[in-house]
C-alpha cells in the first residue's frame, strides 16, 4: 500500500542505488580496516568519510519520507505506518552515528554494518517488484550476500593470525580470501594451516557452519537455475513421456517424427502450457482481467472483431477455447451437424465441398458460424493444411453473445458473402 | 495415556532436566577421561560424583513413579504399562551402578552412557508435545547429537594415538576435534596425519561413517530449514506461477501489480493457506471442535452473535465459507436474486442504490440478510472498497439454523433497522 | 516359473551360498595376488585350491540341474529355459577353468572374477524373495559390493606404485585402502601422493569415477534409509500438518493434545495407513484374498463368526469398512433410523438408553443390528468410551449376505438376547 | 521443417561429423598451444591445418545449403529461415578466419572456438531426433563438454604458472590437468599448490564455479542415470506398496508369492505401465494413429483379423481395452449374462462346461462372441491357466461395428463351429 504511493518515484531508487553502494563498501572496508591497517591506501578513509555523510543525509530523507507519507494519509492502517517506519529510522540512526571521530579503530565501528538490513530491504522490495526477472535477481543476490560473508570470515582469520611482515597488504588479504574459499569448499589444500587453539577452533567453526550454509545456499541456486520455462519444461515432459513408450512398444519412424514435430509446434509457439494453476489461483475480477489480457493479442488480429466494442470483445474472450490441430486433422465434416464455429489465429485450412478444394482459410479468417445461426449441416469439410491455432466458440456461449450484440450478425452475414458462400 | 496422568507435573520436568543434564556431562567426560588424564582438574571428578549420586536418585524416582503410576491404574493396558517400564529401569539400574569405585578408570564405566538413551526419550517427548516448536527442536537435538559424535570420534582418536607431551590437555583435545571435524567435512588438510595402520583404518572409518552420516543428516536439517510456513510457501508457489505466465504471455504492469497485491495480503492475513488437507485428515468431533477453533477468532468478533448461544455459534461456525474479494470487485448486484448473505471480518465495502452509495459496511457488520428472510431482490449493490475477509452464509443453511433459533431474526431486523435499510 | 519348481530347496540355497563365499575370496584375492606377492600366507593358497574345486563342482551341479529342469517339463517357455540357463553356464565354464595351473601369476587369472556376476543373481533372487527385508539386502548387498571396488582401486594402486621395502605386506595393504578411501569420499590429505603421470591419471580417474559412482551409491543408500515405514511416514505427515495449522491460526492445548493423542493412536495401532494404494493394483482374485488376509486377524476375533463357513467370513470380509472413532464420539443416537451395524475389533462403548448408561460394549461385541432387521428406530444410544475399531457393515450388504447364510439370523438373535437387549 | 527437406541425407550427417572432428581438436589444440610450445609435435601443425581448410570448406557448404534451401522454398517462413541461417553463417566466417598465418601465437586464434557452438547444435539436433538414445547421448554430450572444460581450466592453469624445465611437455600437462580435477572434484590433495596472488585467484575461482558448475552438472547425469524405464519404475513402485503392507500387517507367504509372480509377469511383459498420460497429451488424430500403432502387434496375431479391412481393424483397435488375469481366475461363468467378448494374446484359458473341461483356448482364439450376437446367458465357464493378456470388447462397441461390417459376422460363427460349440 504504502509502497505505491510514491515509490515508482526515480530519484527514490535512485538516493536508494547510492546509499547501498555505500553501505556495501562500508560492509567490506570496516572489518578489514579493524584487522589490517590500511593507512597506505587513502582513498579509502574518503570514501568511507563520503559513506558516513551519506548514512547522515539518509536520515534526513527517511524523515522527510515519513512526513510525506503521513501526509498522503493511509486511511487504512495509520498506527502500522508509524510502526513501520520506527525500525527502519533506529536502524538508520545507529548507522549515522559518527563513530570513526569517537571511536576511531573500534569495534564499535561495526554497528554501522546495520546499514546492510537496508540493503537487503531494497533488494527484496526490487524483487518482489520484478517478477520476470525473479530468478536473475535471486543468483545476483545470492552471490552478493556470499562475496560478503568469504570476506568477513577472512577478516576474522586476519584478526587471529600474526601477519607475515613478508607479505604486503594485497598479498594478506588475498592468502587470507583463499583460505577462506578453499576451506568452505571442502577442497582444503593444507598449505595455510591453523596452528594455535583459536585458529583451529575457528577453522572448525569455518568449516562446520560454512559446509551447512554453503550446501544450503548452493542447491537453492542450483535449484533456481535448473528452473527451465515452463514450455521448454512441458516439452521435456512430453519427450520423456514419448521415450517411455518407445522403451516399450514400438512406433514407427514416421509416426514418431509427427509427434515429435507437434511437440516443437508447442514449444516454438508456446501455447502447450497450461495456465490455468495460475487463472484458478486469482478472484473472479483478477482472472477476468488476466484472461483477457492472455489472449488479447490474438484477439487483436481478427478482421471480425476490429470495429466491436471493448465490452463484446470481453465476453467473447473470456469464452474462446485455443485448439491446436495438426496438418491433415479434418475439423469438420460437410453434412454433419455443427455446434461451434472457429477463429484462426495461424495456421491455413482448405474448405472442400463435394471432395473439391473451393477456399484456403487462412489467419484472422473465422468459419463454421452458418451452421450455428441457421441451424443446418455443415456446407463445407474444413482440413488442416499446416499446424492450426484456433479459437472455439460453442453455439450456447454464441447465440447468447449475439442476442446482446445484434449488430455483430451483420459483419458475419457481409463477411461470409465476400468469401463466396451463401449466408444460409 | 499414561503420560497425561502425571506427566504435567513441573516436578517431572525439572527432575528430568537435571537428569539429562548429569547424562551429558557423564556422556561427555567418561569417554574423555579413558584417554586423558584429567586428574589436573579436581572439579569434574566432583560433578562427576555428583551425577553418579543423581542416575542412583533417579532409580528410586522411577520406582516411585511406576507404584504410583499402577496405583493411578489404567484399565486399558495394565501389562503394557509394566512392559514398558521395565526396559527403561534395566537401563537406569545400569547406569547407576557405582563404577568408579568398583572399576576406576575401566572401560566398564562407559555402561553409564546407556542414560544417554533416556536423555533421547525426553528429548522425543517434549518435541511430541510442542508441535508448534518441533522444527527448532528437530534442529537443536540434531547439533546436541553431532557435538557428542564429533567429541566420541576425538576420544576414539586419542585413544589410539601416542599424545604428544609438548601439549598441554586442552591443546591435545582441541587438536583431536580439529582433526575429527577436518575430517567429517572431507576438508582434510592433511596436517594431522594417521601414521599407524590402525590409525589409517580408524581414519578411513571416520572418513565412511562420517561421510554418510553427516550427508544424512546434513541433507535432513537443510530440508527442515527450507521448510517455509504453510502461508509463505503458497506465496511462493503463487509468484513462481505469475512468473511462469510471464515468461510466455505478456501481461500489463498495472495488472500484475494488482496481481502481486492480491498475493501480498493472502501472505499477510494468512489467509490464502488450503487448510482442508490437516482437517479432512481428522475424525468427525475432533474435526468440528477444529474447525471452530480455528474460526472462532473471526466469530467472535461479529456483533450480532456476541449474545448467541454457544450452540448456535457452532452451527453457524461450520457452514461458514471464507470468500476473499479485491478492491473495485462488486459482490452483490441491485435487483439480482441473492442466495447469501455476508459477514464482513475486516475491510470495507460501499453500498451503493441507484448509482449512489448510501452506506460504508465495516468489520463485524453483516448483509445481503434481508434477500435471504425476504425472498425478494437486492435491495443495492455492494462493492468493496478495500481488500476484504467474508464469511459467506448459504441461503439454505441460513434458514435452517435460523429456524431452530427463532430469537436471532429478531436481532438482525434491529441491526438492519439501525443502519436505515427498511427490513423487508 | 522356473524357480518355483526346485528353488526351495534348502541345499540349493546352502549350495550357493557356499559357491558366493568362494567366489568373494577369489575376487578379492585374485586382484591383491598380481600386485603383491603373498607367498608368505600358504593359507591363501589353500583357500584358494578349495574355491578353484568348488568352481569346477559347480558346473557339474549346473548341469544336473539343467537336466532336472528338462524333465521337470516346464510347458510354457521350453526354448526361454534353455536360453536362459546357456549365459550362466559359460559363466562357470570360464570361472572352474584351472588358471593356477596353466597360468601362475598371470592377470588371466582375473576371469575367475566373472563368478561375481552369479554372486550378484543369486543376491538379487534373494532380496526378491524377501521382500519384507528388501531394505535391510539392498543395503547389505551395497556395502558387499563397495567393499570390493575399493579393494580392486586399492590393488590398481598397487599395481602401478613402487613398493617401498620398508613396510610389511598388511602396511602396504592398509596404506593402498587408505589412499583409496581418502581420495574416494574426497577428503583428501594429501599424505600419500601420484608421483608419475600413470599414478597421476589412475588418480584423476579414482577421483572423477569413484566421486560420481559413490555420490550415486550414497545417495540411494541414504535414500533407502530415510525411508520410514508406512504408518510413520503418515505419522509425520500428520504432524506436520497440524504443525502448518498452528503456525497460521490458534488451537487451544486441550484440543492440540486431543488431535495429537488421535496421531498417536493410529500410529501406534497402525491403522491409518492407507492400504488402498496397494489392493488397487492388484487383479480381481489377488485383491480378494489380499484383503481378507489383511483382515482377517480382526474377524478371527469376533465370537459371532467363530462357527461361520469360510464362504461367508470372505463375503463379509470384503464389504467392512474400517471406522476409527475417538473418545466421547457418539456414534449412534436413540430414536434415529440406523442404516448400518458394527463390530468392535477393540475399545469400548457405553450403551445408553433414556440417559441411563445400560451396558458396556467390549472387543468382540456387535451392535446396530437391530434397527438393520426390523428396520425400526435405534432403540439406545452408543457412546465411545476409548478410542475404538469398528468395522462398518451397510445395511444393504446386509441384507444381501443374510440372505444367503439364514442360519446367521438365528445367532445374532441369540446373541443380543444374552446381552438383555430386546430383539425387536 | 526445414530440416524434413534434405537433412535425412547420410552426405549431410557425414560432413557435419568431419566437421565436429575438426572443431574438437582445434578446441583442445590452440588453447594448449598458447600456453606450451608443442612445436616438437609437428603432427599438430599439420592437423590443425587440415581443421582451418574444413571450416573454410565448411563456409562454402553452408552457403550452398542456403541457397539450395531458398530454392526448396519453404512457403510458411520464408523470412525465419533467412534470419536462422545468418547467425550461423557469422560464427562458420568467424572460425575460417586464417589466424594462423596473420596473428600465430596469438590469443586471437581462440576465436576459432567459436566453432564449437556448431558442435553443440549438431549434438542437439541428433539427440532430438534419436529420442529412444536421448539418455545414452545426453551423458555422452555432458562427458564431451566435461572433458573440455578441464582442459580449458588446465590451459589456464598452465599459463599463470611457471613452467618447470624439469617436466617433458606430456608430464607438464597431465600435472595440470591433475590439479584441476583434484580441484574441482574438492579432493585437494595439497601436492601442486598456487604460489603467486594470480594463482591464489584462479584457484578460488575454479574451487567456486567448478564447485557449483560440477555439483550442477553431476547432479542432472545421476538423476539421468537413476531414471529407470517405466515397466522397472512402476515395478520397483508396486515392490514398495507390497512392503509397506507387509510392515503393517501380515500376508502369508503363499500370497506373497503369487503377488510377487503377478508383478513379475507385468514387468517382464512390459504391460503394467500406463500409456494413458503419453496418449491424452496428443491431439485428436495422432492419438488415434498411436494407438493403433501400439495396438497393432497385438491385433495382426489375431486370425480372425486376418482377412479384415484396415478401416475395420482401426476400429476395433481403439475400442479393445487390455486385461491382465492371474491363473486360476474365473473370467466368465456358465449361465451368467455375458456383456463382453475376448480376444486372447497370450496365455491359456480352459472352457469348462457343467464342470467338465471340453475345450483350451490359446494366443489368438476369441471367446463370449456366442452371448453378445445372441443376447443369452454363457454356454460354458472360462478359467485361466496361465497369466493371460487379453483384449476385450463391450458389447455395445461389437453391435455398433458388427452392424457396420456385416461380413465379420460369418467369419465369426464358421470359428465358433470349428471349435465345436454350437454357435447358438
Amino acid at each position: 500500500m504504502i509502497l505505491v504511493l510514491y515509490k515508482e518515484n526515480l530519484y527514490y531508487y535512485s538516493w536508494n542505488a547510492i546509499v547501498a553502494v555505500s553501505a556495501i563498501f562500508v560492509g567490506l572496508y570496516i572489518p578489514l580496516n579493524l584487522v589490517i591497517d590500511l593507512g597506505e591506501y587513502p582513498i579509502f578513509v574518503i570514501l568511507y568519510s563520503i559513506a558516513s555523510v551519506i548514512f547522515i543525509a539518509d536520515v534526513f530523507v527517511e524523515i522527510f519520507r515519513f512526513k510525506r507519507h503521513v501526509r498522503s494519509n493511509n486511511p487504512f492502517e495509520p498506527k502500522a505506518t508509524a510502526g513501520k517506519f520506527l525500525p527502519w529510522f533506529a536502524v538508520d540512526m545507529v548507522a549515522a552515528l559518527p563513530f570513526m571521530i569517537f571511536f576511531p579503530g573500534s569495534p564499535f565501528q561495526l554497528l554501522k554494518l546495520f546499514k546492510l538490513i537496508k540493503v537487503g530491504r531494497f533488494m527484496h522490495q526490487i524483487s518482489q517488484q520484478e517478477v520476470r526477472l525473479s530468478q536473475f535477481l535471486t543468483i545476483s543476490f545470492f552471490f552478493f550476500w556470499l562475496v560478503h560473508i568469504a570476506h568477513w570470515i577472512s577478516c576474522g582469520w586476519l584478526g587471529i593470525s600474526n601477519l607475515n611482515a613478508d607479505f604486503d597488504i594485497s598479498t594478506t588479504y588475498v592468502r587470507a580470501l583463499y583460505w577462506t574459499v578453499t576451506t568452505l569448499t571442502t577442497v582444503g589444500y593444507g598449505d595455510i594451516l591453523p596452528q594455535t587453539n583459536v585458529q583451529m577452533i575457528y577453522a572448525m567453526f569455518v568449516q562446520l557452519i560454512g559446509f551447512a550454509a554453503f550446501g544450503y545456499l548452493i542447491g537453492d541456486v542450483v535449484t533456481l537455475l535448473s528452473k527451465k520455462d515452463p514450455s521448454t519444461r512441458q516439452y521435456l515432459r512430453n519427450i520423456e513421456s514419448l521415450s517411455g513408450a518407445l522403451q516399450i512398444r514400438d512406433i514407427n519412424k514416421d509416426l514418431q517424427k509427427r509427434i515429435l514435430n507437434y511437440y516443437n509446434y508447442l514449444r516454438k509457439e508456446k501455447v502447450g502450457y497450461d495456465e490455468s494453476y495460475f487463472l484458478d489461483g486469482l478472484p473472479t475480477t483478477l482472472k477476468t482481467e488476466a484472461e483477457l489480457e492472455l489472449k488479447k493479442n490474438f484477439i487483436v488480429g481478427i478482421p471480425l472483431f476490429q470495429n466491436a466494442s471493448i465490452d463484446f470483445i470481453s465476453r467473447v474472450a473470456i469464452k474462446l477455447e485455443l485448439v491446436i490441430i495438426t496438418p491433415g486433422e479434418i475439423l469438420m465434416r460437410q453434412d454433419d451437424t455443427g455446434n461451434e464455429m472457429y477463429f484462426i489465429i495461424s495456421g491455413m485450412l482448405d474448405v472442400v465441398r463435394n471432395g473439391n478444394p473451393i477456399f484456403l482459410l487462412k489467419e484472422g479468417d473465422f468459419f463454421g458460424e452458418m451452421s450455428l445461426v441457421a441451424n443446418k449441416p455443415r456446407t463445407a469439410t474444413v482440413k488442416a493444411r499446416s499446424f492450426c491455432n484456433l479459437y472455439r466458440l460453442e453455439r450456447k456461449t454464441f447465440e447468447q453473445i449475439v442476442s446482446d450484440f445484434p449488430e455483430i450478425i451483420e459483419q458475419i452475414k457481409e463477411k461470409a458473402k465476400s468469401r463466396g458462400m451463401p449466408p444460409d
